[in-house]
């Protein structure tokens, strides 16, 4: 089987000659190929569906985090991009992925269909299940950005086109065993496939899009704006709770297998090194913002914990536990000062996706060979550098050729009274004393 | 050991004759029984857990569906509902179910107690623990339906009725292999059994209860008119979430068992399905309320999600990807017309359940012997039709006497002012500018 | 292996004598060592996850409970003492429990480090994630109790203390075969040593902080006053949930194993007792607070099922049914009158946390060799005392060296204007119309 073989071989190689302290001292496995089939299978479907609930976790955090007159369209972009995304990567993306040949650059565009066998070692549809999770958070991490002023449907068309083409295409390079993965590529649970593709869309789209109305107007203090205040502090917090309740199926997932005690040790390292670098993306951001600003900014506290964790997900497995915090740490400063940056060059994302996702997601994938002795910082970067590019280039093309034909942006008038009365009719909150 | 037969036989026999080319080649499992037993019983654990925090999903999407001056009472009716419908499964409901007779019509009245054997292949508490959430899971269903205006201690007294009676009898006529078992009668998670009836005894109650005043004296738009506008979107999106994630434990865990391979790739085949028929639901919704009225209804989307769930439900093993989305999808569009149907008549549904479970859980029966032959239509409308009208009929006599004698209706004065102030005293939001 | 070996002995021996009717009649067990690995490592990890979601639980039920002008700072408190506790516990916590001598009283203060092995039966690194969460829980505790006028890094600095140094020596005298462990004390899962541990610590600290301003000027009404309203029942009801879903793992995953069909059984009545305690919590507030005092307390029914669940924390495995309801009822009422005790009292706990911690700890703990023969009431009584006085005493004199050195407490002006816009300057809701 081609599926997944670098990131198989690789983690396996490594645990032999690094981990060899930690090994349980089974000489071989003793697990039934039919027991290991069913671990494996239960492995993908846990993991998968932690990773599921983190659409869930979006939704909070970008429902919080827009104003409280865009709040019901995002939430109706999220549950819908999820659906689509699922639908999209069942139709064309799957096997756009992983029906590449050796080496190659591109897939087939057929359908998913079930092919389980005694030699995978794993239910199939478990495996679609997995990965289809994986593709729907690459879109969820694009609709944050462009929140408030992007039309409902053009938006859902983006992300069709995201999740069955354009993330099958990057994640065929590396897990379907394409040309990065013989190139010596490494991206253990995608930082780079995943929250970069997810991330350099969204920055594709907000440069095409713009920023909302009036939100450049006065000079830019990075502290969120009155008229553009976070409508919920506890959604964005329960949004970043189910986050990194799902980073643990997201990452501990990606070992792909279950089924010896030496997998069962390397899912324990890495649900280990998952947390510590959330903890340590949560504390770097609180001590840079109260130490270099005045206050402890909860927003960067809370989006330190994504920067944390995309910048372990390149590598959850081969980090000590002082690498997993320097790592995360290191994630959630690019997260404050990203988005200090974005604020700087005008640009509008309304959820700090971007620095969460791509900048934070760069970091990682690049650390990897401080604690991975199989992987060089120049495939790395050849791998950050051709999929960011790539992805963006193709995002940018899209949503100019949508803003030229269908239209992406709202109205003036449509923007000012709000997506919520605009496009759904709906208004979120309905509060009366 | 007669328990679950129906269930177990059907699919078993069906994966042998209609999966086969997705079978993994195990001429006969090789795992050993205790393993299996292992296997089997978390399944129902981790399953279990799942469908528990469905409770939650419940609590919000009604939380966030009622106004503002409902929302204390709302939570205090979940919370409340789930304690009462445990304990009256334990007490009486698990036994009146699975003490039937074969063929039978009711079985004893005598508490649940722990007969785990070898031969039971799984431990009797994770069954009970598995199935006591189902229970719950129907009395949830009518919570919402009859928010605003009913007193709180009479729906706890029907929430007893119906956990502890009503529910495990015509689930006895099924799982507990009695007389709809034996007439080929095939529900496989229970789009009848579960949400139907949980649909049918809230259509009951919102019927001898009556709507909420002034509900209806406007001509009819089904859009939520300002008055009755919902008190949040974000609760409602993340209720549905959860909503979603559970039923892959609801579905999944009714295969019923982990210890083989062939379960293995039951379970994953069925989470495939439950994912897209849930997607289904979301985009038919999406595009009907868009393309027919105008606006994309984010409510109508949300609940669009429950009708596929619901419909697929009745039978997620046997359809092909392409069928889950068009019977989730048809489920989806049922809930959109089933709401203006439900407005057109008058009753009134504060959350819009009876689309969502009662008619997309009628169509998702009845849709059975579209995928899986070894049932057949006229079968399935016997089940859907004695099970609707035996829920509906007790449920109404029950709720008449009720109201006949303890009442069940809070007075006008304690309605205008709100179910919270006049029941709890605890406002739901408190919040200061 | 020294560890948890008091944990494991005596449930296992409890078995054999008193749950033997339901055993599964496997005479010795036919799982393979890896195999066991392997299941007992899945136990700790799910159940590890679904503890680490507690964090959420308590964040939502905090900011639910606090007044709107301090949401956003519970939500930096929460988010922060998670990973604060997290980091601690590994680099000193861990060891300092586990390193303990045999009846001893301290460990040592190195770092955690894997040394998984065959003979230990589960990944090492899953344990520490496992025992990790736990720490965290302890924490959680504390911040509801203190919120509104506490300061945020002395808070992060004792969070420091209480997850490195003084919950991981109580830890170590039980958990790690100290002292008390040796004397014969019996805390399955924690009652006293995670959630009076961290219910003493918060009463210590409402003491030395003092109420917030104008809380008991007016005569004290149990009953939330206007100024000091809770911002969100819905946020309440949702963190409740969580926590009950949080709390399966929380009993569950303390069987500490699930190699063996006998385990399996274990950890299903497990659940099946924390369900029922947790109902009789619930339901026991309901009817107290109805019958007692005329209406049907929300809040007090929502933190009743915290008292039940911390009730049934102590011993989950022992009681029958009917016994798990009782223990959680009493739980229940517990937390009712707990609360009445503190207001009259004039001590200010935010969220309720010492009645439904710290009172329900102790009354779950001493009741104990109710349902378990193998302990007796002196000794839980040794246990219940030893740890209180000793948390209570090390923690008031940490919160009072804090207030005479660095302050904890925030300035008149600043507590006034509330602690969102003194420390984070992020308000928490930001709804417009």
């Amino acid at each position: 089987m081609k599926k997944h073989f670098k990131k198989l071989v690789g983690p396996l190689v490594s645990i032999f000659f690094l981990l060899n302290m930690t090994s349980t001292g089974y000489a071989e496995t003793t697990v039934s190929a039919e027991v290991g089939f069913i671990f494996n299978t239960l492995l993908f479907l846990i993991c998968g569906f932690l990773v599921m609930f983190m659409a869930a976790g979006f939704a909070m955090l970008e429902a919080g985090s827009v104003t409280s007159k865009s709040v019901s369209v995002i939430c109706a972009k999220n549950i819908g991009l999820f659906s689509i995304a699922g639908i999209m990567f069942w139709m064309v993306g799957y096997n756009l992925a992983y029906g590449i040949p050796e080496g190659g650059y591109i897939g087939s565009f057929t359908p998913w269909s079930d092919s389980s066998a005694v030699d995978t070692g794993y239910s199939d549809g478990s495996d679609w299940y997995f990965q289809m999770v994986f593709c729907a958070t690459t879109v969820s991490i694009v609709s944050g950005t462009l929140a408030e002023r992007i039309k409902l449907w053009p938006f859902f068309l983006f992300a069709a086109i995201l999740s069955g083409i354009i993330y099958p295409i990057v994640m065929g390079w590396q897990w379907g065993g394409g040309w990065l993965a013989t190139a010596g590529f490494s991206d253990f649970a995608g930082s780079t496939l995943v929250h970069s593709t997810g991330g350099a869309a969204a920055l594709a789209g907000a440069i095409v899009l713009g920023p909302r109305l009036g939100r450049f107007t006065k000079s830019g203090s990075p502290a969120p704006l009155k008229p553009f205040a976070a409508s919920s502090i506890p959604l964005i917090t329960i949004g970043i709770f189910i986050l990194w309740l799902g980073w643990f199926g997201f990452n501990g997932g990606s070992q792909l297998a279950m089924g010896t005690a030496d997998d069962a040790i390397a899912v324990s390292t890495i649900f280990l090194n998952t947390f510590l670098a959330g903890a340590g993306g949560v504390m770097a951001a609180a001590l840079v913002t109260r130490l270099g600003f005045g206050k402890t900014d909860v927003i960067q506290m809370l989006n330190g914990c994504i920067g944390g964790l995309v910048a372990i997900t390149a590598e959850p497995l081969m980090p000590s536990p002082h690498a997993a915090i320097l790592i995360g740490g290191v994630g959630g400063v690019i997260v404050v000062f990203g988005t200090k940056l974005l604020f700087s060059m005008k640009i509008d994302d309304v959820v700090g996706a971007v620095p969460a996702h791509l900048f934070a997601g760069i970091w990682g994938t690049l650390a990897v060979p401080i604690t991975n002795p199989d992987t060089v910082f120049s495939t790395q970067l050849l791998g950050v550098a051709s999929i960011n590019v790539f992805v963006f280039v193709v995002a940018y093309i899209v949503w100019t050729i949508m803003k030229a034909t269908i239209g992406i942006r709202l109205s003036k008038e449509g923007e000012t009274k709000g997506t919520d009365v605009t496009e759904t009719g709906v208004i979120a909150y309905a509060i009366r004393d």
